[in-house]
């Protein structure tokens, strides 16, 4: 059994759309427990500097809806070296924090496993990161709010398409994998999608809006994710103007309001069903873990073995039914 | 290998989000393959009076972003008599038919399943429900859609509910199932949630609010599924307050707002998956199969299991965590 | 000149979206006049209690896009007697406020009325309310957000009136007044609009119908205001069913949630000026009025003649052109 | 009296939303008179091809929530010549059509006067633009649609935000002139507006940032319309961050998605209330005018007066009110 008193609770790296309802899962579920829970801000950062408060019930009170995290986050380069996270175990251990819940994305797992392994304190990551990109797990936190946040602008992008003949360009997140651009291109039906994993060239994608040009589209979108090897969508979108002018060409960059939004349904409860399970996980003695769904049961992957497999696969089937869909 | 060289498609029982993005990846799915689709209107009823129409690539644009079905849907009570089969039968054979892809719920199912084996047809269906009663299937199509429906309807009153001392009471779909209302209760962050399945007695529900009440909530939202045992959403506010007069009560009915609005992008990559699987199913010549998702993996079940099966299996863990969250 | 050195602010009444944005413009203008800011809380009942706060320019970051209001609001009998407004202009007096704004409907305005005149405190009011029912402005705080909740719900119920032969009565809110109902119907494209000021009977409603049945119309959304007078939502789909039977008839009754929601642009844009104006007109001398928007002009009315003039007159042009939409 | 048979209508330019509710007012309000009404599909060049199709009332049905325009636009050098306009004439006499209602911007409205003068032909104009640049209104259709969807866009960056030190600038609609910049901007609650009426130089936008900076605030939205002269939303990012590096900068660029989604309520009573308004006018004898909502009020200016006045004037107080809430 075991003899957590005071769980502490943080967010670092880039923010995601249900970091809020997993803290409150957190909170909620340790209470339950009678463990009181501390919130550590601003991520390893506020570690560092003892940025702590006590939460209760109510400090998570109406956070469920809300984009963003409660907890704020910021960059640490300070935690990497020894002295960085002597510090913050200082500050951890006079507050009376005995095992943590981090939320965020592979720097803040990478953190977690260094400081767990280095003081011993137990740690339980939850996945909390836009880019879908963590091993462990078939979905992170904020992934299905940021692909509704992108459908609703193609959606947009669409009934202005359906009036004119143009030739839409579309950058959405993603600078080391395409899962975005893949998920909304299909769930947007979008002509094509250029993916950093999959090196479209020019060349190949002006042959596939040739093929949808002779089907009579009067207009088509393009979703381009951000790593992407042709340099950029203003850059692909000035290449394909110069072969294929048929079209009149417009870009759009959706940035950072991917990141936000009120989480949809299904990142609420997934964010819900991790915090509670981290918090469990935690007292039944598991540590150094990342809590993940597969499939439909949620589950802990040691972290060692989560950071190890950092290549996240593309989902190929997806990539496959893309294409057919554009017949 | 198959042989067949049309599909009839058709839209049954009452619509669900996503359906269109269904119809849309059958017709797709089976261009891409050479086949034809013939897209039949209005469900059995349209089977039975020969409304059909040829479906190309260019008939299902711009339907995947659009709530409700292209194909419309209507119940049929002769389709239920061998007579009615019967001239659906000769309609299905003279538009040289021979193959079927249904997407619907448990009625549609029950009428796939029969004639198909009457006249030996293969057919394959699609979950298309936003009530999650279908064995075979961790989510149906419009679920998603329909749990973000009712959010945003719960964010909209917590707005509200946060200015005032107010106890507020919000129907929701489910005769026969606490789908929704689990789900929504969960994500929407509610008080309490009365359930079909789980017989909350009013004094049972005051006992939870009294216990929030205590805790200093200042408004309260409790979800009541449709099916709830208590007789309506109005005798449950009006026996809470009877007893329970701290608070104003209001009451909000949803209704088939649910049903409705553009799918998710979950839905659309759900019943673009399902709707590839079937076409692709009934080629590798499995039929009378319906299809679903098992976490992440798209299946099929027999008909046969899947009908007898209709016992839906709440979410016991997640009942749980809704109790543990009102902490 | 005005010598005000510090303003109090408050919300009474029902809140409504855009009360926020107003609390933030009231704010931020008097700080840039150097006057100072006490935020009153639940409205008059705060005022009684003296349950004040000092707000600077940071206690209205980010309250802009927020539904409901951070003030809260709440009913005070208490304020009618001589004795409650006599604490309240103790806690007035106590904290240096030698000015009001007050954000509300009908009952926060003659509240603010009685107490001016009776304690010679310049006050300006906002009117924030949800059903346009209030002289002197052509529109009220939070009622173009809540038509826009109505006919999103009501775009969401046509999805699926589409799919089937559906005869669907939604209900808004509209007690005394039918402008949200008016609005809604029109934007919304409703067959028919059941207003309290305009007493339709049972068999014109029946025979608007068979009118748009004979049309081929395939679903129809009749609005019913909360006042209307047959009875209620459910009396009027009971009487329509009887006499009706072509249609299966569906209930929605919309509720609370038609209060909250982020503001629209337009509400936030009316609050911010009207805030603005209102902190200007008790600079300049103005008092006892109520702040408006004529046209495009924001102008000030004194709430004696506001008061006098409470009747709101529907647009009849607006009912006529509803009628012609529905040829 | 009018012995108006038959109107066309048509849209042209850059679509907007409201376009379709306005299509829609157009023909019910003609059919409630008896008067036969043609769409004109692609604007110009659809008339000069004769791309004509009877419209009656169920070809509008269901088009009033819908972004774009069902008529499809196209912009028509030919039109401009002598020759192309006799071959529309031409083709507008064959088909019968007496009086023409023309929805989009400017160059709609040129070639309608120029048309309307050489043939003499009635024509009323409805102005159907998001940039609310035109003379003779307060607001153009789909100017509120798209602040609302730039705010959104705001809101969910802010979201973001709220976790990070962070400096966005966000590019909005508006070549030659601010008016989204500026009503977004204050319903978004920006830090700062880059309008091309107004020259703010860099240095003025790093001292404003720099106030905000001292304040405290945390994270800050730079909104910056296409037009504004500073030469793009990337040269002012990257020029600001060459001075003032506090900030990590982040860029989004809204493009076309502005111009989409559902009209807005206020857009669609709008269009609505001008598409009758039109009718009508042509029915009253008026002509070769331009339909406007001055105040609450609908009203038409002549085509002349409308096009001199192409100087359209910033809403200076609003300008005014947008620096006072950023204190």
């Amino acid at each position: 059994m075991s003899t957590i008193k005071r769980i502490g609770v943080y967010t670092s790296g880039g923010d995601a759309p249900g970091m809020n309802a997993a803290i409150r899962a957190v909170v909620r579920t340790a209470l339950f427990h009678n463990i009181k829970v501390t919130g550590i801000y601003r991520g390893y950062e506020g570690m560092i500097e003892g940025d702590f408060k006590d939460l209760v019930s109510r400090s998570v009170s109406s956070i469920l809806q809300k984009g963003g995290t409660m907890l704020k986050s910021a960059r640490c380069p300070e935690f990497r070296t020894p002295e960085g996270r002597k510090k913050a175990f200082d500050n951890i251990q006079k507050a009376g924090i005995d095992a943590l819940v981090a939320i965020g994305g592979d720097g803040t797992f990478t953190g977690a496993k260094v400081f767990s392994e280095e003081y011993n304190i137990p740690v339980m990551c939850i996945p909390g990161t836009i880019d879908n990109d963590l091993y462990g797990t078939d979905f992170t936190l904020g992934f299905d709010t940021a692909n509704n946040t992108v459908i609703e602008a193609i959606d947009k992008i669409k009934d202005t398409a359906a009036s004119h003949n143009r030739l839409f360009f579309v950058e959405v997140m993603g600078r080391d994998n395409g899962s975005i651009a893949l998920y909304a291109g299909v769930a947007g039906g979008a002509e094509a999608i250029m993916l950093p994993e999959k090196d479209t060239a020019i060349d190949e994608l002006i042959d596939l809006l040739e093929v949808a040009k002779e089907r009579n589209k009067t207009s088509m979108i393009v979703i381009v994710a951000e790593g992407d090897k042709n340099g950029g969508v203003y850059n692909v979108a000035k290449r394909v103007k110069e072969k294929f002018d048929f079209y009149d060409t417009k870009v759009s960059i959706l940035g950072h309001l991917q990141r936000g939004g009120s989480p949809s349904s299904f990142d609420r409860i997934l964010a819900t069903r991790m915090g509670y399970f981290a918090v469990n996980e935690l007292l039944r003695g598991n540590t150094n873990g990342t809590v993940g769904i597969r499939g439909s049961k949620i589950t802990s992957t040691s972290l060692e073995e989560a950071l190890k497999n950092k290549e996240f696969k593309l989902d190929e089937e997806l990539l496959t039914i893309s294409e057919v869909m554009n017949i």
